[in-house]
């Protein structure tokens, strides 16, 4: 957790007809602008494809893990240097991609895939994702996680969101192996930008594949994410909060396990039920 | 509520060690292009201004809530027509604008404040909306809410919020005059573009000036909320979740009142506190 992730602020609370002034702590949302340096020697460009409004700390991560997730780039190799603007522009990242790279300017568009014609009228959102992904459909391996182990998740994460539980205002994300064993976690007020940075720090951890573990959400699951854990070869989604229509049947469709709802001793399976086992949560508990 | 607003889905439902097949109602999610054609006759342009993964339903409102809270529009008059592109594309909506009505280009461009370089390295993000805001900073008129009244105003977006009340996805905003009365609500995946349709249906229905009510907020308050009710010449905004660092520094600045953490009995007041009054709470829930 970053200095600059939160923030400090005198406040009044008013409890039924009482007053008192007490300092609250903040989490911290500011602008980031992502810019790209690509191509080759002689022919370099320049381009702001990206401005989020996030959580300052991390930010590296952050930038190449959305770089990733958009299908910009393929590996963290890719990147040359990434670096803050200077000092006075903290809210500035710069990617340099090597000149080998090449890069599908049309991909720099705004928005991405939901911004291609084809992802509103002609073909489906989902569709417009399939052909950005460089990865093949997931493939239905031996991964397995237990419902006991799966009731434990939600506590671990919230054991890590220091920011949180400060706060009550960052959304968390974290990856699990399949002993229920806390991978890596981040937060960020966009959720979004909470799973590029868990992205983007498991790229630059080289700790893909990441089709070993199971990603945890701390609230909804919309298509966005499921989207980005698609392209980082995910194959067991779990949500705290409710999937949107979309995001199921993104995961449906392309052979992932979501998980909404995940509470104590409680969860819904919206897809890729093979991967659950339904394992004794008592005997588990306590041994 | 839309028909297309929610669908249904066969869940498995695991609690403990038993699970059960269920029917579960989500949340829809669809893409939303927001097309604007302006200019004055024989110099007619269009372009595609916007896409956002939005709630179907209420679109002509999502639609005239953006272009306003962005500053393209500053009246619902300034539209001409409004519609879906067609039958088969009603993920596109299309905006008229009249021709008299000048749009700045500029303004067109992606992400609108937040991209302009101004606001992320030179001046700050609340600087550079500023810049585009067309009202005056918020006046210090008579308006006030009791403590009383707004302890109850949760409950009363809950029992409005049927989408919700069904799927557990969506974020909900309401305003609410002094008296408690919940003057109008939207709900919608996006929390940006909830607080859009219902800003879009008070121009659509001439309720302006909102600097009468109170708005809600079902979650966070983020920056850019605060900054949509800023453009809507928003008072008091009350979140039941926390605000951002930036949601509240923005609100201070601009004189706006910010609650957030509303539960039944208590809340935190971040700025404005002159516009609440403390009452007495048994008296008012059991009088």
């Amino acid at each position: 957790m970053s200095r600059s992730s939160i923030s400090s602020k005198s406040v009044i609370k008013v409890h039924g007809t009482t007053t008192r002034h007490v300092n609250d702590v903040l989490a911290a949302e500011e602008p980031l602008e992502i810019r790209l340096c690509f191509g080759a020697f002689l022919q370099r460009k320049q381009q702001n494809i990206s401005v989020t409004m996030r959580t300052p700390g991390n930010d590296f991560e952050l930038a190449t893990g959305f770089l990733f997730t958009e299908g910009i780039i393929k590996e963290a190799a890719d990147i040359h240097s990434i670096k803050h603007c200077n000092g006075l522009h903290e809210n500035v990242v710069k990617v340099e991609l090597k000149e080998e790279v090449t890069v599908d300017i049309s991909k720099l568009e705004r928005n991405f895939y939901t911004t291609s014609s084809c992802g509103v009228c002609g073909k489906s959102s989902i569709e417009a994702v399939r052909t950005v992904c460089r990865l093949p459909a997931i493939k239905n391996n031996e991964l397995q996680f237990s419902s006991a182990t799966i009731y434990t998740l939600p506590a671990l994460l919230r054991s890590t969101q220091a920011i949180f539980e400060n706060t009550g205002g960052l959304h968390g994300c974290a990856l699990f192996d399949t002993s229920g064993n806390l991978i890596l976690a981040r937060e960020d007020v966009g959720r979004h930008n909470a799973v590029d940075k868990l992205i983007g720090a498991t790229l630059a951890q080289s700790l893909f594949p990441l089709d070993r573990y199971l990603l945890l959400l701390s609230g909804r699951a919309s298509f966005e994410l499921i989207q980005k854990a698609w392209m980082a070869g995910i194959k067991i989604v779990a949500a705290v909060g409710a999937p949107s229509s979309l995001a199921a049947q993104m995961a449906e469709e392309v052979g992932m396990t979501l998980i909404g709802f995940l509470r104590e001793k409680v969860f819904n399976i919206y897809s890729g039920e093979h991967r659950i086992i339904i394992s004794d949560y008592e005997n588990s508990y306590q041994g």
